[in-house]
């Protein structure tokens, strides 16, 4: 793992790392994140699947091979351009599922609400899990609900599981990513952290981004169809945006990886809002985007089948696998420049998902 | 349904029902939570898999019959005697999937911590988590971690989900009860809810109350080893206690059920804190009890098999299905009265699971 950058940690909230409690980056999924992961949880809970800290484990269900995801949604404003809690909580969950090669069999969907929470707030974030589910053709085929005393007026917390069954044949592992490899991604990014994190700072802005919130396993079947075994690699560039991915997929696969900037979709009105906010795109949570590593020689058929798919218009080849086995993630900049990307150490601003 | 009783709501918190907002007791296993469910959840998210209401669905992963189940967990205090909140997640969630004669095959685990939780405290709840699970023979396979703002001290929410294999010519609903039926217990009613409330409520009362937290899939496997087809449903007596499953059984099979006061298990402890805290230990929350409905001529070899595991030794014969189809629970007492059970409107206390 990298040295931890500590310099600059970007934590909100009242609690400092270090002082034996937990803090809000501890959820951000930047390196607070992964510290909590490997010094906490793994060495009590690890095992050979969990080890793996796949988006869902690979389980054996007599000869077939499942996929069971979970996430939890704590997203602050509940409802923001684009979506709310509901529709994450859904596309979170078949996307998981989708990048781990599997066929979303079913989703279980649990609340914790709090007193006092609108009626009429619930049924709307039931009506978008809903619509959500019918877009991806997945149902809710069980749930549980909590309640808990009222404390500020955030309202609700979602966790949703799913179960798939993955493809025969089809194996994604970063351990099968190969230098040569071409790096896709499926559009523009940064627009869902950015439409939350305006919708939550500067509620007077008015902003033509939306969240990027879409269910992906049907751009992900448009892919496998088309080039099923040269896809090596998928993640959903959730928490710690493509710069989590991509920073992740060195570490894990070994190899150096390079990114083009001029390459890497973002809205002129993404730039300009992430100037606003001071942050970097490369490291803002979207929740409708997939980085898929894909054999050099498939690409270009890659490409034709995410754009042959509305949630793949934009498709873009923005980096390659290289040959040196340092483990580090690059960015060759627009301006000509070069830089290591690192992993959001906390995260840019709380609670986006 | 029976008309729920309004008179004494036994509601706590800010709000009341009726208010257009989430009160305490929607999330307390009662009737409220019924209403929430059929008037709220149900009309919007509905399916057939989802309406049958199941601990845990039932799912066809290409000719194999899967178990998919999820609950959250907001019990407070998080730690009480025999047990804590890590624990209860895990037994919870194994039991969902043995009730529904499914051999689990991994967890899934969420969690939702509160900024300023002591990192000590997170520690002992994760080695909880592992402890149950080796003692169930089921591990974590994922999971998921957010971080909310500070509030009052709650620390953490967990929800867990697991997955688990159907057994083959297993088949447990309601539809399949018969008049003439045994109703099972494998032990002791009310332990849990009463260790939890008298932790949080008389924190200074020195009880023998522990809670009953158990994984129940050994147990059930040893029941279904030994009289399998004879069994026709089993649920766990958590939320709503044995008089919220012996009322949902009556509904949903549609007959009579008359439960014995004398026969059903209830330590003189547990009478004793009940009476102190004016509670009915038949609605109290158990967190490793079931109730098993079996056919009459192999209820006697389905209570040697439960006697013969650890968790089963005090497991008795509570109740019969009678022949009239009126779906009412009946209580013959202990001095020789009768009345109608219902299912508690709310939940006694908040938060017991």
């Amino acid at each position: 793992m990298t040295v931890p950058v500590h310099e600059s940690t970007g934590v909100l909230g009242a609690e400092r790392p270090g002082s034996g409690r937990i803090v809000l980056a501890h959820g951000g999924g930047g390196q607070l994140t992964d510290d909590l992961l490997m010094g906490t949880l793994l060495p009590r809970l690890g095992n050979a699947r969990l080890n793996a800290l796949l988006d869902a484990a690979m389980l054996d269900a007599d000869g077939r091979r499942l996929a069971l995801t979970l996430d939890g949604y704590v997203v602050k404003p509940w409802r923001f351009p684009g979506g709310d809690i509901g529709r994450l909580a859904v596309c979170g969950t078949i996307n998981d599922l989708a990048v781990s090669g599997a066929r979303p069999l079913g989703m279980a969907l649990g609340l914790i609400l709090e007193e006092g929470l609108e009626e009429a707030a619930l049924e709307t974030v039931l009506d978008s899990v809903a619509a959500a589910g019918r877009e991806a053709g997945v149902e809710v085929v069980g749930g549980d609900t909590k309640v808990v005393e009222h404390r500020n007026g955030d309202g609700l917390y979602i966790t949703t599981a799913g179960v798939g069954l993955a493809r025969p044949g089809i194996e994604l592992s970063p351990q099968r990513v190969q230098p040569g490899d071409a790096i896709l991604i499926n559009g523009f990014i940064g627009d869902h952290g950015l439409a939350v994190m305006l919708a939550r700072q500067m509620p007077q802005v008015q902003s033509v981004l939306r969240s990027d919130a879409a269910p992906l396993n049907g751009l992900i079947d448009a892919l496998l169809d088309a080039v099923g075994g040269a896809v090596a690699f998928m993640r959903d560039a959730t928490r710690g945006g493509l710069a989590g991915v991509a920073v992740d997929l060195a570490l894990r696969s070994g190899w150096h990886i390079t990114l083009e900037e001029e390459a890497i979709p973002v809205r002129g009105e993404a730039q300009h809002a992430a100037d606003m906010l001071g942050l970097d795109p490369l490291e803002i949570a979207n929740e409708g985007k997939i980085v898929a590593v894909v054999r050099a020689e498939a690409a270009e058929a890659a490409l034709q089948a995410m754009r042959s798919h509305p949630l793949g218009r934009d498709a873009a080849r923005i980096g390659t696998v290289g040959e040196v086995a340092d483990g580090i993630c690059e960015l060759h900049t627009s301006i000509g420049g070069r830089r290591v990307v690192q992993k959001p150490y906390g995260e840019q601003l709380p609670r986006i998902c």
